[in-house]
């Protein structure tokens, strides 16, 4: 799968609602009301991640989650990390 | 809950393997055969944290863990963060 090139991750980042390209990173962060909140939110993304294959970093600090996606083999950004951003919000 | 002191700190931090300071933190980065073995571990880590109403910061990078822990009320580390650590570590 070969990274997307910056046209159209531009194409696809205005598709997204509340993420942004950091360090080469499509990422996004939610806040829950406690960590254990969190922590089941957390959970729900990780089956997703596990189906597909694909699997965002991700930091939890008590109550906010940040989800960071790339995908390494293609050295960039590729549909998956999108498509993955997309599920992801579907789920919040 | 004050913080402890540097000797203290070190005193504590030479019963402990594989934990280090780092940042004000203290923290060990596990890594497991799969992304499936390492969130099933943050799981239980954070069974613990609710119990122990201490809550460590949670990197997950596939099949790495790092936890960082710090008692931010009282501006370092506490007991409760190296109380947390060994708790960490039995489980593993």
């Amino acid at each position: 799968m070969p990274a997307l090139s910056q046209a159209d991750v531009s194409g696809r980042l205005s598709t997204l609602t509340d993420w942004q390209i950091e360090s080469g990173e499509l990422t996004r962060t939610f806040k829950f009301d406690d960590f254990r909140a969190a922590m089941s939110f957390v959970n729900r993304v990780a089956e997703l991640a596990e189906k597909a294959g694909h699997h965002p970093d991700i930091d939890i600090r008590y109550n906010k989650v940040r989800f960071g996606l790339v995908t390494h083999d293609a050295g960039g950004l590729t549909t998956k990390d999108f498509d993955l951003a997309s599920t992801v919000d579907k789920l919040n």
